[in-house]
């Protein structure tokens, strides 16, 4: 390949979940990737952490970073990250933010994904934030990424041309999973649920996301339920 | 003191360092404060984090946290967390970025402080970041922080109210010494120096700054130098 055709390098943050899954999916077919994992002290880490191992081996990535950041468990507020905080049953509902809301989480990794970007020299991050068909948090909100933009553009040295890429923020989660189905994405290897187990609880927001969703792209969800006899 | 008088909370990052330490006693003056110190794998990290407890423990300050960021570490990019870059020699009149930048830094930082700001339920942010007489750091400049608040109001719960004050980030840092003194800032617990030894080598940029600082202060620094026969 003559050089001039390299591909672009982007970061992309894999939580383990479907929607950075998918996102990732979509990076790789325009972008060489380096996948970015963050562990915050959330209930699943471990869950988490074992699907970002396995997309990762799936898509044969080469440079992966895994990163700790157990002050965000310290700090809490979150039932996410503070176990005296129940995860709520599913509420899709709900019009106030959720208490799985973990206080301007994505910064905290938009910030490490920019400091690696800007070493790396990418152009890129891909980040599986979806706005509408979500639990409602502020930082998924598009305008919430064009104001990280800005500062990206403030904070970096002037040669660093770095961009969030959020391709998935305005599709439906059915959408999500039509786009993974179409682009052979690794669903199997995906972990939702908010809750920490071995299997799925099927009854928290993120698995009622998620089981809806395969559920309108008329999709069969690989993930066993604890739950799977009621539905 | 009636309700109303109650004093609002502030996040003060406290490096260690003498911008961080006048920044400090200036929040003080209006706040109660909440003292969060950040290592990130660089050189000096012991130095740093004996100085922001010394700080710390001047002020008597209840409420603070200590994070670690290793992975600032392995993404490097910076004199300061590489070891395989060198800490440069003091040039006061260099235009490029210096190698001791350390790629997006701050917004970690400030991220941190976000998310506890957000669950203490405080209203600021101080950052002793200093602009104009500083080595050139694109995330210390103006512009960088309104960008910071504009990501703050985008990504937090809409009763959020946090903002950040940068209180020294036009002043010379003589106009920072005579502050601290006037404010009767402990300038003699702090640790400036970029280079990883028991005493300060006095020839970095940031040994070189902070020297400028105090001598066109006319106050006696009350650091030892590595170097000071040579002064």
């Amino acid at each position: 390949m003559p050089r001039t055709m390299k591909k672009e390098l982007a970061v992309v943050l894999v939580s383990g979940g479907m929607d950075s899954c998918v996102c990732a999916a979509m990076a790789l077919q325009q972008h060489e990737s380096a996948f970015l994992h963050v562990s915050y002290g959330q209930r699943t880490a471990r869950q988490e952490l074992r699907a970002f191992q396995r997309i990762a081996e799936f898509y044969g990535t080469e440079r992966t970073l895994v990163c700790e950041l157990s002050h965000l468990g310290r700090i809490g507020g979150s039932s996410l990250t503070d176990a005296a905080i129940a995860v709520e049953e599913a509420d899709l509902e709900r019009r106030e933010i959720p208490s799985s809301y973990v206080p301007f989480r994505n910064a905290h990794f938009l910030s490490i994904a920019t400091s690696w970007g800007e070493v790396l020299g990418a152009r890129s991050i891909f980040i599986g934030a979806v706005f509408e068909d979500s639990s409602g948090y502020p930082d998924c909100r598009p305008e919430y990424y064009r104001a990280f933009n800005r500062l990206i553009e403030a904070g970096t040295r002037p040669e660093t041309r770095l961009e969030i890429s959020t391709p998935v923020i305005r599709m439906k989660k059915s959408e999500i999973v039509a786009a993974g189905r179409r682009l052979g994405a690794p669903l199997h290897l995906t972990w939702s649920c908010y809750r920490d187990g071995d299997i799925a609880c099927g009854r928290c927001d993120s698995c009622a996301l998620r089981r809806r969703g395969f559920r309108e792209a008329g999709v069969e969800d690989p993930t066993p339920y604890l739950d799977a006899e009621k539905t």
